[in-house]
């Protein structure tokens, strides 16, 4: 039987083929945003089972378990792990059309060199050998990031974060992955959330400044930002469901803070005005250290309240947010930044795809050089990471801004099996590029193509982060 | 002439052949949703002319003819039905890219073994040989419902309307098709349509209850639920401009219906708060009796106001309605629902496409087992429902959930000669599935891909309706 | 080396090929809305170099370049044209999927016979041999339309202009081309801009009559629209952000209006309710006289602060405004002008193509006989004017309307080199509709087929501009 992931898998035509063969394929991956946790690289965890690796905290695969109507029992529950991964088996094995069809056999063929997508029929086969393969007990998280030629990886650290475990991964140097931090100040943005107190109390802590003020904060944060860079941050991640700008004078946020923290609510206004001012800051200092800036935005989390309560976060309960102008806070915030030459690289991700051409005009109207792309429009996102989402993503970017300077693919995610995600975006990269060629809409210069694959896949980033 | 209407018909792959001819194609139809008239299948209706079956009532066709620059005295005006004919005829030859071409072609074929497309040359020939097809008698609902072979079909009725056709079908079961009432309360919602006060003293009447209150309408509506039930209803069905969700407790719910009975002009708030407790009440309902909620938004209707004089509604002026966020207060209905265990099964239809990637995302935070795909993404709806339309929906429902759960077609058709659009979406699904398995993005599994064909054509609806 | 630029450019397929070569190619041009300068026409002015003709003006080379890192020396500001143009050539040669990669090759070889892309290899050569055939000085205005093969031409003029320019290019018949002025109003619909008061003074001025109230704006607007249709015009074109619908007593517009002039801020409302009357206002002037309204919405102009200062507007830094509801107030608009039979022939160009459903559904509620089209969805505009764009635009056009009626395209275009993308939307328009029929999807009637090309192409501009 022909493998199902072979050497042609999503290549098409002649083009695509040398360029995913003898380009992409064998540069080495910059990860530079994801969710691993530091602590297991730091331990270099043991895992127990495929189910522990591939099917845990996972919510991409339960949402899917969910929808073919699997109980919760075999997914977040108190079922046994084989029969966790056997009700897996079962729903991806008849999954047409969801990119975890193909992620899932790419990470079964790159880690268990397993070349067949996995299907109710050989589930019992897979688990067997995968099991094998675990208890031999090479398969910690070093030996997937060596497996995957993963050169640098970025986390994503709370400015609350001692980010000992970062320290412990540098001063062992056991590993040859370069893991770094990356700052999500979001709990210090997120004024409105219950925990708000909570969390300036600890941000306290660990800055070791009595925070009384919104200088206060301003002056904690930034002490972490100086923590962060010496243990070689150069990104910061903001999550968002939606942009604020509304900009009032310091005087007024220092009362919303005060307000805050005596525990009366916050009206909307008031809350998008510390926001703002947050944001505006936050930005300055980012721009001041040569980072860039991350911004992730249109999620609406948590939309299944009863779910909540029983799982928590980050269980699958996340949907693309409603409708609502992005465009002109966003133009105003960046505008703001650079009337004081203060705006930072950015990198903007929106979750609904129908943003897409506006996020491309928009940066436009703040690119300068000498950075290329100082702007940029952040890879396919959680929903949209599949072949389409992909494709549409780079075709729009292609049309409204310079394509070589595209910094590329992240894996965003909490497993260490995902870097195939890399995979399936460099063939699918060349691909769109080859079937260009072919179809005349592009010279078949190796020159030219050659130095765009690399850069997409690899040397962007790895200028782009110095 | 090798016919245009052919085997390979939209088929460009060999997969896609043999799906479609030793599958999709034998299966039965379940229309499990349209606006088929009862009384003219209870009354099995004699057609006067290939205009009558044809044209009248087909709002799609009359855009399409006033496009085209047509007066309107050969659309709804008094010219005879062949000079009506031969108008259309004219426009629909030329018709390139308009759905309406092909589901007109296949219409022909299926209907009169007619195989090329209607254009201004051949009218003359086509309205002669109807004529005596439909003369010889043998053209009548049951004949286009045997021909299409209909398995079940479900209209959509009025709460305050006594299914006196549905019984008569049902007593006197001379056609084989079953035919079901679907429960459509918008009237109920509609708090502020002008003719409310009217409609609630219909529903009164019908009911036998004597509607003094809010919960007056409650106790009504629930009566009118089990009568549905009693005639094997199972489905209901609304359509919304934009979805509410404003809390309010009872008793201001009261004080909105009888400042509306009273005359009064609601504000949009209360507007809103009445049309969210009735939608929650009625789901709870549905969900307590097994029942479908399928609701159609994001229609904005009559918006020619001259027209909507002269001609009524349902004339074809009708448009996909401005953005506004819909996931907000959809998340917040479902999420209430769902606190109580009440959720029912639920159909979701956009007319804008663009909201396409919230519903999937959307849907994806509250499916549940044992149902498969228990909140289902509903077939790409009239302006969406011609090729593109239906293959992004497809799509993007299979990038989001699991597709081998999708319900499939429906007509959503005033007209009985509506039947081949099962067809066309049956070979667009054909098509689409066998080029992702030539193109090697799914094996070629005869079991696993059967399953899923006879699923989404027919099995899934069959479960669904019981 | 075979071409880059070949006969089969951009066409797949047989019939696409007799499409073009057979029909589309031979016609000649009607840029019905362009921003040519009519001075350079009636001037027939000299270029200087490659660098005048082909960069200067040209914001969407220059948002390219800034993308690429280009420091703003080499874009706008003091570097040599010599030093501007190889600049531009680097970046070109690299710009994977820009549309501006396809003009750019297509106006090398239609004006210098230069077949291949311009990159940074062969840039030395093409100014070279650019620098000798300007200094042959064959290369004015008139060599490129007469070369372009462009019948009529529209210009973008202020109703304050004299059209002297447009006088001159009559009187003295030296062009074959025909030159028209069209009418755009902004200056004196944008109330709420900080210079309305010096435009309604400079109105005042050209028309002889003094303005005072918000009845004399209307008599100085009609008067200007007289004066234009002396000169040709049977077209005017208007630019908004969003679409306003406020409808109040002209008494209120009156006092809204003295309110303004007198210096003082007016609210939203205001705003709206004033440029609600206005546009009404010209919407029927223009009816009455048998123009045709453009309406080109949805671009959030000039984000970028800084650079507006430096650098004014029409530089690069314009985008697609956020979301908001189109469909609402356009309705209501439309609706209102047809209650009172006023409704003008339009063109609806959205710069947001995720309006393009919306669009393509709304004109459907207003398209009246004997006009074929009557309202129609102008082709992809600026940002959209791509590959895609433009294939998405007709594609929606077509499943919802008449296509064979499409007005079809424009330049919209500042520069004498851009009539290449008449030939680009053609050799696209032919490659779409030639897919269709090697598929299956449309016949082979080189009758209809052809009728529809040279419609698209030549014959429904010709017959909507009389």
């Amino acid at each position: 039987m022909k493998p199902f992931i072979n050497n042609n898998f999503l290549l098409t035509n002649d083009t695509a083929d040398w360029l995913y063969h003898d380009y992409a394929k064998r540069l080495p991956i910059i990860d530079y945003h994801c969710h691993l946790d530091p602590r297991e690289i730091a331990e270099d965890k043991k895992f127990d089972n495929l189910a522990d690796i591939w099917l845990s905290h996972d919510h991409y695969k339960w949402r899917l378990m969910r929808a073919a109507g699997v109980s919760e029992d075999l997914i977040t529950g108190n079922a046994s792990p084989k029969d966790k991964f056997l009700a897996w088996a079962k729903v991806i094995g008849r999954s047409w059309g969801n990119p975890l069809y193909h992620w899932s056999a790419l990470e079964l063929a790159r880690y268990f060199d397993y070349y067949q997508p996995l299907n109710e029929e050989n589930a019992e086969e897979v688990w067997e050998s995968a099991t094998i393969l675990i208890e031999e007990d090479n398969m910690r998280p070093s030996w997937f990031l060596e497996q995957s030629n993963v050169e640098l990886l970025c986390t994503t650290d709370d400015p609350a974060d001692d980010l000992k475990h970062h320290a412990q991964i540098r001063q062992e140097g056991k590993i040859k992955t370069r893991v770094l931090p990356s700052f999500r100040p979001d709990k210090a943005v997120e004024i409105g959330s219950s925990d708000f107190p909570t969390y300036i109390a600890n941000l306290a802590d660990t800055s070791g400044i009595d925070i009384k003020s919104y200088a206060d904060i301003r002056k904690a944060l930034s002490s972490r930002l100086d923590f962060f860079a010496f243990e070689g941050c150069v990104l910061s991640d903001h999550g968002m469901e939606k942009i604020p700008f509304n900009v009032l004078p310091d005087s007024r946020i220092e009362e919303i803070f005060a307000k805050r923290m005596n525990g009366e609510v916050l009206s909307a206004d008031e809350e998008s005005a510390y926001k703002t001012s947050i944001l505006l800051f936050l930005a300055r200092e980012y721009s001041s250290r040569g980072w860039t800036m991350q911004i992730h935005f249109g999620c609406r989390r948590n939309n299944n309240s009863l779910m909540l309560a029983d799982l928590g976060r980050d269980i699958g309960c996340d949907t693309i947010a409603g409708c609502n102008d992005i465009v002109t806070p966003l133009a105003q915030f960046l505008s703001a930044l650079e009337e004081d030459d203060a705006l930072p690289k950015m990198i903007l991700y929106s979750l609904d795809p129908s943003y897409n051409p506006q996020i491309d005009t928009l940066i436009g109207c703040f690119q300068k050089g000498p950075d290329v792309m100082k702007i940029q429009h952040g890879a396919a996102w959680w929903f949209n990471d599949n072949i389409r989402g992909m494709e549409e993503q780079m075709r729009g970017l292609a049309e409204q801004s310079y394509f070589p300077g595209f910094i590329g693919m992240l894996t965003d995610s909490r497993s260490f099996m995902s870097y195939p995600r890399h995979e399936y975006f460099r063939r699918i990269l060349c691909n769109m590029v080859g079937e260009s060629v072919e179809r005349g809409l592009f010279p078949d210069d190796e020159k030219i193509l050659s130095d765009m694959i690399n850069g997409i896949c690899h040397d962007n980033a790895a200028k782009h982060f110095k």
